[in-house]
């Protein structure tokens, strides 16, 4: 049978549909996601939780005219599905293909994009303003998570809200759960509006919209284990002390409701917030059962919902391991996540010490804060932060960490380029964003057995240190029954060689391995040096093989703008010595998604293409032997 | 007379005095505060308006055993008189003297440091949680004045209060003013909770509290021009939805009820949120009349409360007036200021276009986003935000605005040393965190009139571009008639030489002059290149240079680290040239306060400094001219 979904080419052969129609074509849409999210991997559970949400949205409201801001945007596959893009949406986080954010590029309809949380609301006051000046009369809505309102950057736009305009919808997703279970008092808080009991005091306004759009807001859906039903029109003194006008909360399954309520929403000249409860994962049992593994999940079989087994360790449950192990015999560390228990691997560190694990919330600056004062008072706080999320932290780094000196151990997962999900994603600038910080450490292993190694380093380090490590796993070494304090600023001699030095700064050891064959085969002597710190830089033996080399090529998984090269760089001018330095890393551009091999294949972090780089000082030196 | 305040070597000292002298106490330390800021400058309003808070902090609890926490902590002098520091306060901010914000490395009393908004609850739970752990009595004290509460950091923390610990106590110093008057929603809020006539429904903890301490609560101070008494205790429901009992508001000028407040806070069992009533600049009239002025303060003459005139105009100024002549002729630019107008210049705008100007109080987060919501509408945006502050809101400009390559200008002051303040007003870091974002683009000018052409360059540009100026004024440079559009990326060559290559980047233009000087007078040919763009770097330029120099010489007002001069590096070698590089720039330290020329001297940001640092590489060099 032809598939309703397959005539929807635009959000308007959307509006021609009968509403009763629309049901059919929301299961079409989980089908769909089931379908591509099990080949491709992906952001099913969150997609899942939002497809009633989204065909509501486009039949009552028209894109592009009109913006939806979804904050982080992972939620947004729905929304690809009914934007023209149906076609390619097999494509998604593949190569060439769909990104699985908002991308401004990709389409008209995609007004703003995102990947880091608790930025809708901002951007989206942003833009009502700008239509106000000029007139206009297009919607802004902007669709976040209850997760996002745990970010700091969320309030500081519902406090400049009414302040601003008087037309703008929020829409509070609520289905309990960011990434991981939501936490803290706002998490308590909505919760405590979905089940509060007394709903004999229903605010004027939102008796008024009760009665306008004929009561049908009442939620019927079963919330949480017990499945009691919960809920109903009641405003919230939050919101409405910060101004904005609370409607809510409605069941996010209703199409019917969420339509009319929409319509609704479209005549009001106050901003308003609608609160919506959604269930993350609905109408597919696995994700329903294992919501974290299908918030962001790769491939897996669709009738199970298992995963392929990915093989060896990653670093994040080597760190979750590992941190447990050395929490047993110092009772000084704790660690700290801002959201992502999972992602970072501390859900393995939690249950073995509760009372020593903080899950603060999507609040990585409030993260880094509290390990500063719990670091003051003697406790050697682990932030487990991704590269890219630290991004909203380096304030906190600089000024209260670095300032102070305090022993706060960072660090950082999927530094370097994070694959499928692009831009947004990757942790390519740490390395420079640290390095000019003093007082800061920056290092990173070259594998799995080092990666314990720093840990133990940093966690016995009297102040800042941040280490770096890639997402997934490394070269599969395996982890040494005891691990090794590492001399801080010292590189590893990993090879010798007399004519050519390759430096490389973390995972970046297996091509610098390559790359030393390939130049022995040609005759040259090649030496292999694991910097493994980046900050301070190894002097002694950067000097010894600038005197001893006629080239050095150093290799990151960094961009090459202030990176890993230019400290060596820097370090070669304060030393006066002119070896001519090779530097292979991420050029001075955005990276797209895709398969890390084909990303290093494009933009020259192959051997290849280092070879070629390399070529026109090669041709200037002698080969030590011939070939 | 002999002054109390002489006998207070210590708050043992103070807790000695009988209640009846500290209303006189507080007078002398008044007298202090106005003598020594007006010949040293500082934050004179915020610490006039904390006196009686603060002796009453000092009578209730113990530092260093407790710990107080100032947010910002520019109303820390009455805590630095009140704790051992008596002596040395006619040094604050004076080189070698005491800082002017608390500082962990000056005194055990000062538990934690600051600078920056927003980051005194956090680092407060953070100690209070590490004090929970190993069984700790002391009590942990945040202070925060309303501007805080516009920060999103401040809401994270207090998400995070009570579901972390059971003993904390948040101050909020209500002056409605925090350097500007406060902004937004949380403004009206706090405002509201004061001014409501509804006393009938005193909530029962707040009543208990009454009765506890006497009824001693009641406001009396009347509040803003009105002179109206308002006020009460009265149950915060924002406070309290997120879980922290509310107190107050009570009056910040009433020791012994201030005393008592304090002692029954230090009795509860439950995270709370006092709310207290304070006058910025009282007891000293030119300091309540000009709050702004009398926020941060040069010199001034005591009796009149006027400050020597500054001479000719600085960046600010030149930013708020010739963004207005843009603005006259381009209706789409708008200007944004995270609470800063009067120290960004953007005061000068307001009135101007107070349509088009955006103070979104201490928030940079949310104000990067604003704009960047609004480059998406075809508006050009721009931030004015000190370089150190942007710190705040680098995930936003690498995520949002250039991943997004949005036209939006950041207007940086403070770019480089910024004197007085120290080393968290310091603006060292921006060259390196801006240079690895793709997109972006870095310039600065040598003088006033350079900046009035970058600031027509930047408006024009349809990407992000990034306008870093000092503190303060420049050359004192005539600003020109017509302001001219500078090619992106190209230097100016100031004075062409053969041997010596300077390039200088923004206000270190002089020192290149004077260099040059110095050079030609050994008979060196030195050319001088302002260098305008540290990103694009003009390559053609450096190429034609590098190779006619022999030496090249690069001067900052930045840490070398990843600086200025380290793109210099990157560039040389990108294109296999070997010229000697003498960096000169900030070293990889924090720098203290003091004068910039102090300081410029110190750590080697001098003619003679730089002399030295190239003399190794010059007795290489013969000179082409005898002397």
């Amino acid at each position: 049978m032809a598939r309703i979904l397959d005539t929807i080419d635009s959000p308007s052969d959307l509006k021609k549909l009968p509403l009763e129609k629309l049901p059919d074509l929301a299961q079409e849409i989980r089908d769909e996601l089931i379908a591509v999210a099990s080949k491709n991997g992906g952001h099913l559970g969150p997609n899942l939780g939002v497809v009633e949400l989204t065909i509501a949205l486009h039949r009552a409201f028209d894109t592009p005219a009109d913006n939806f801001l979804f904050d982080v945007s992972h939620q947004a596959y729905v929304h690809k599905l009914l934007t023209g893009r149906r076609k390619q949406f097999n494509t998604i986080r593949q190569a060439g293909g769909l990104n699985g954010f908002m991308l401004r590029t990709e389409s008209p309809h995609d007004c703003f994009g995102a990947g880091h949380a608790g930025t809708a609301l901002s951007a989206a006051l942003g833009m009502a303003k700008a239509r106000d000046m000029r007139g206009g009369k297009e919607h802004v809505i902007a669709l976040a998570g209850d997760a996002a309102f745990t970010c700091g950057v969320s309030f500081e736009a519902l406090n400049n809200i009414t302040t601003t305009t008087k037309r703008m919808i929020v829409v509070l997703n609520d289905n309990e759960w960011s990434i991981d279970k939501n936490v803290g008092a706002i998490a308590n808080y909505f919760n405590k509006i979905v089940t509060n009991e007394n709903y004999s005091h229903l605010h004027e306004r939102a008796a008024k919209f009760i009665e306008k759009i004929g009561g049908q807001t009442a939620v019927k859906m079963a919330r949480r284990a017990e499945g009691v039903v919960k809920g109903f029109l009641l405003p919230s003194v939050i919101f409405e002390e910060l101004g904005m006008t609370y409607y809510g909360p409605v069941d996010g399954h209703d199409i019917p409701t969420l339509i009319k309520t929409f319509e609704f929403l479209k005549q009001q000249d106050h901003p308003c917030l609608l609160h919506v409860l959604t269930e993350k994962g609905r109408g597919y049992e696995p994700a329903m059962v294992k919501r974290k593994a299908f918030h962001g999940t790769p491939a897996f079989n669709p009738s199970t919902g298992e995963a392929a087994s990915s093989g060896s360790p990653t670093f994040s449950q080597l760190l979750g391991d590992h941190l447990s192990k050395i929490a047993e015999t110092n009772d000084k560390v704790v660690a700290i996540t801002a959201g992502m228990p999972n992602g970072t691997g501390l859900e393995r560190f939690q249950p073995k010490f509760p009372e020593r694990y903080f899950d603060v919330g999507i609040a990585e600056e409030h993260a880094v804060l509290f390990a500063a004062g719990m670091a003051t008072k003697g406790y050697k706080p682990v932030c487990a932060i991704y590269s890219t999320f630290l991004q909203r932290a380096i304030d906190m780094v600089i000024h209260d960490v670095c300032l102070q000196n305090l022993p706060v151990v960072f660090c950082m997962d999927r530094g370097g380029v994070s694959g499928d999900d692009g831009p947004t994603h990757h942790g390519l600038f740490d390395i420079s964003y640290f390095r000019c910080v003093p007082n800061a450490i920056h290092m990173s292993p070259k594998d799995e057995d080092e990666f314990v190694d720093m840990l133990h380093t940093a966690i016995n380090h009297s102040g800042p240190i941040a280490l770096r490590y890639p997402r997934g796993s490394g070269t599969g070494a395996k982890v040494k029954e005891q691990p090794q304090q590492l001399p801080i600023g010292k590189a590893e001699v990993i090879k010798p060689g007399k004519q050519v030095a390759i430096w490389f700064y973390g995972r970046m050891g297996e091509m610098a391995q390559q790359l030393a064959d390939q130049l022995e085969a040609k005759g040259y002597s090649a030496a292999i040096i694991n910097a493994r710190f980046a900050k301070p830089m190894d002097t002694g033996t950067l000097e010894f093989y600038a005197h001893s080399s006629d080239l050095i090529i150093t290799l990151e998984d960094h961009v090459l703008m202030g990176g890993f090269g230019s400290a060596v760089l820097e370090e070669l001018s304060n030393l006066n010595l002119s070896t001519p330095v090779v530097r292979v890393g991420w050029p001075d551009m955005f990276i797209e998604h895709g398969k890390e091999a084909n990303l290093r294949e494009v933009y020259g972090l192959s051997v290849k293409s280092a070879l070629e780089k390399a070529e026109p000082y090669l041709q200037k030196i002698k080969p030590a032997k011939v070939a």
